[in-house]
Formats: structure tokens, sequence, C-alpha cells
């Protein structure tokens, strides 16, 4: 078994996970309750020993058949084993979570960012199962990737690599959180299918509703709202290239696509497909499928991060 | 020692190569003699034998010392051993070296395209050696590309990773003989500068000599001449963009260049430093050069096939 932690803003979700892939045990604690590592850890600590205790096991230790411990976090750094001045964290500094964990469990830790788990969740327990190069995508306040090849998460020199939504682009385009323009994740992101959707209503001359969200969006589109459809045909349009694009880097077999907005369907995964065909090189044709993530969304954090306690 | 081979539309070149790196024969057959591979195989195998005995050696087998062959080849293919279609050989369909070669002799025989070539020859004998995470990107004709992720030369399902000279970059922008638009080599490769030069012609109200050779476009820069200079500055933006994007895959150590149109020198690196700087996501800042490539251009070509024999 392995455990999988999720260090969220809000709460750290953690699960026992068997073989098979299931969560056996769950458990969380409020990550915005802590603003000292020490007794942080010293409760996510006592949260995992009463997880295992249910299961019928001593503690968290090798002995008790714990083989690893994976933590998906922002920021987080896998050659480090430490997250990296997160700013979503009330928690604040570089926190060394390997060093933390050891003083308390011999299991071995193995940390990195959340779109790199969800990744290797996908290639552990999911629809990427058997394969030795895919790129997952995830969509959602931002856009993160995570990308596999020859079998191996791709950490690169500093343990950064597979930040695919901060790739250009459109040069020059829309101003992007990370002080630059034009990055994927400023027309993709929930808040750049917002913003495309206000271009769409001021284009079409009709006044945008007060602050839609991009699941509402996605509702208007399912019941054929035309401003609606023609936004995820933009998103559709921008993802495709994004993806063609990932292509030329690691020819992979599929690219995998996971978060809230894609919920919405064929609005997206419609002209997300029409796009990726007519972007592909043609050497390529044929070889890579784009495919949605086959772990449920409310699993997906702590089988991810459970599928990284397998690479120690 | 192992033996590199480098396919060439005009001719192939080959040269046996010892540990150091160094070309200790070189001999050569007009690729463009022939149209049927038999005939063509005898002969290169004739001129690799004669090459081995010059040097001493009774034969191209694995008892004489020879412990593999690489080729570099257009449209060069590693997991199948074949050149498939390459547009540029008049010998035509799909050419199985590996399969054809393994009539005459014992050893094994490594395949891949040109740029796969000149990144692994980076690697073994070049600038790159000890980096694990590296891209190289070729300018000449095309565009190409070769990346090193975890020290492996990245394949990718098909074979045909490593094309980021059909990256995207500008979407919508100039044609691509590749049947798409706005592809990297468009902007970057020998035709994209001349292409690029004659608009800055235009747009400066002066008539461009009649034809311009990239070459020529770097003289001029580096005789000071503003129009040669722009179009340059031009050219460094557009890579530093590419480049920077590509690190956003797999956090490299180094990005490395090669081809003639670099010999133009500080015309077309000070703005692509620039731009590299500008347009590098901040988590990367610092952690990856871009660097010229080490080995001697009349070379490269040879010790890079020669360095794909270390793969097996």
């Amino acid at each position: 078994m392995t455990i999988g932690i999720d260090i969220g803003g809000t709460n750290t979700d953690m699960g026992l996970v068997n073989e098979q892939g299931v969560i056996v045990r769950r458990s969380s604690i409020p990550t915005n309750n802590y603003t000292d590592m020490d007794t942080y850890i010293t409760d996510l600590m006592g949260a995992l020993r009463q997880m295992c205790e249910a299961e019928g096991l001593d503690g968290v230790s090798l002995s008790d058949g714990i083989e690893g411990i994976g933590i998906g976090a922002p920021n987080g750094n896998y050659y480090t084993g430490c997250v990296d001045n997160a700013p979503n964290l009330t928690i604040k500094g570089v926190l060394d979570f390997g060093k933390a964990i050891a003083r308390y469990s011999d299991v071995p830790v193995v940390l990195s960012n959340d779109a790199n788990a969800a990744a290797y969740g996908e290639y552990i327990y999911g629809g990427a199962k058997r394969m030795r190069h895919f790129i997952m995508f995830t969509l959602g306040t931002g856009v993160g990737s995570g990308i596999v090849v020859d079998g191996k998460l791709v950490h690169g020199s500093t343990g950064g690599a597979g930040e695919l939504g901060h790739n250009i682009l459109i040069p020059g385009g829309r101003p992007c959180s990370c002080g630059r323009s034009g990055c994927l994740e400023t027309y993709t992101s929930a808040r750049g299918i917002v913003q495309t959707y206000k271009e769409c209503c001021r284009e079409a001359g009709v006044t945008a509703a007060n602050e839609m969200s991009s699941r509402e969006i996605g509702d208007l589109a399912n019941s054929g709202d035309p401003i609606a459809t023609e936004t995820w045909n933009r998103v559709g349009n921008w993802l495709g290239i994004a993806m063609a694009n990932a292509v030329t880097f690691s020819a992979p077999e599929a690219i995998f696509l996971m978060g809230g907005p894609v919920k919405v369907g064929e609005p997206l995964m419609k002209p997300l497909r029409a796009s990726f065909e007519r972007n592909l090189l043609n050497i390529y044709k044929g070889s890579c499928r784009i495919m949605l993530s086959q772990l449920p969304a409310n699993e997906v954090a702590i089988l991810g991060a459970a599928a990284l306690g397998h690479l120690k």
C-alpha cells in the first residue's frame, strides 16, 4: 500500500491506497489552520497514524506494509522534497517535507507538483497504464501539465519541468499572472474562459451577465447558447494548437485532459479535436489520441499523490 | 570505436571514430548516384570495409572492435531502423538500413534523424557531456531539434519526437512547407531569415538586392547594415520565444544551437539571449544557458551518427 497526500491551500487530504488503486481509508486536516511547519507535520503524521491504525496496521512504517508516501503540492519539487514558497499556503518559506516526515517514519517520501501527480496517477491507476509516452493537461484556476517520457515523469534539471500552461501560445497576447503575456493559461484556464466569454459577448453586442463562471458558461453552451458555444470553440481551438505543439516535443501516444472546465464535454471536446487534427504535423497523424482522465474527480488528487509513492 | 554514417541527398559521408571523439578515417560515396537500395548498400559496405582495413582492421565486425554503426538520415526512424520516404533521396520507399546492413556485418546499427544525431553527438563528444537534460536546435534549410531527457534521446511513441521546428510559434502566421502555418521553421530557417530581410527592406522602403542568402544577410549585419541588423533582431526574438517555450517542457540545463545561420554570431546571439531572458518563465531564470555547439561544423554529422552507435 502507499499513502497519498494532497496539500491544498484549504485542506490537506490523505488516503491509504492499495495496489488496485482503491482508496481504502481517507482523512483530512485543514492546511490553512497552520502557520508553523512543525505543528502541521505533527498533526499530519497523527492523522496518518490514525488512518493506518483504523486499517489494522501498527503505524506508518515499511514494516506495516506502507511502501511509499507520495505528496502532491503546489510548487512541490521532486529533487529537493521541498515545497518552495507556495503563494497559497499559510505556512511560509521553503518547507522540507522529506526531512520533516523522516523524523516520524522510515517510509520513503516522494513529492512533486499537483499536475505531475495527476499525470502519474493516470499512469499507475488510470487510463495511461502501459503507455510509455503521454502528457496530462489539467485545466482549473491555472493550467498545469505533467509529462511522461519513456515511462518516467519528466522533472528536468530543476524539478520544474512540465509547465505547459506557461507555454507562450500567442506572442504579445493576453497578460498572464506570471508577468509575461500570451501564455496558454490566459486562454484556457477557468479565468481565461470567462474572459473569452466576455469578449464574445462584446463582439456580439450583448451585455454579459454580472460574473459568469466557466461552469455556467459550460451550462449555457450545452443548452445551445450561441455566444457560449463560440466561447468554447475558441478555447478548444487554442488548446488544440497547444496540444499539437506538445506532440512535436515527445510524440506521445495520448494527451489526457482533466479539471473543472473539461466537464462541459462536447462544446469543448468537439472544437478541440478538430483543432488538434488541423494543427498536428502530418508525421504524427493518427498516432496520438486526446483522452479524458479516467480517474474519478474526487479521487484523482489522492491517487496521483499515492502513485508518486511508487517512484521510490 | 564506432562508425558514423551521415546520409545526405548528395553524399553519404562516413567515418571511423575513436573513444576520444576523433574521426580517425573518413570516406564518402555519392548518394544521388543510386536508385537501388541493394547496390547502394553493397557500395556503402565496401567503403566501410576499405576504411576499416586502412586502419589495420580485418573488417567491419564486433571482433574488429567496432561497437556500433550509427546512421543519421533525413526521416530516419530509431525504432524501425528505416528511412521512411525521404523526399530528398534518389533511392525511394521505406529503406530498412538495419536489416540491409545486418546481411554484411554483426555490428548493431542505430538510426535516427540528423538533428537527433547532432544532439547525441553533442552529448557524447561535445559541450553537453554529463548533461542529463538539454535540447539542440539545428538551423539550416529547415529547423530541426533533438531532445535529451534524463540522459536519453527522446524518440517518443513513434520515433518522430523532437520536431520543434514545426512548433507553431505564431498561430495563423507564415505558410510552412509542411502545409500548416506559423511554424518556427518559417521564421528561423535560412529561407525564413531571407523572407524577414525582404520584409524589413519593404518596411524601410528599400528595394532588396536580387536574392540574398542568409549568409550574406549575416555579413551585412556584421558590417553594421541597419536593415540586416533589424532582420537578425527579429529572428533572435522569435527563436528566443521558441527556446523559452521549450524550457517549459523539459527544464533543460542548456539549449544548444548549430547550423549555417548561427555563424553570423552576435547579430543573432544578442537579441536571442535578450528574448530568451525576457520570455523565460520566472521559475527557470538562471537555470538554462544558451550555448553554441562545440563540435566542428565539418565533423558534427559524422560525430553525431557515430554517437548513435553508442546507443546499442
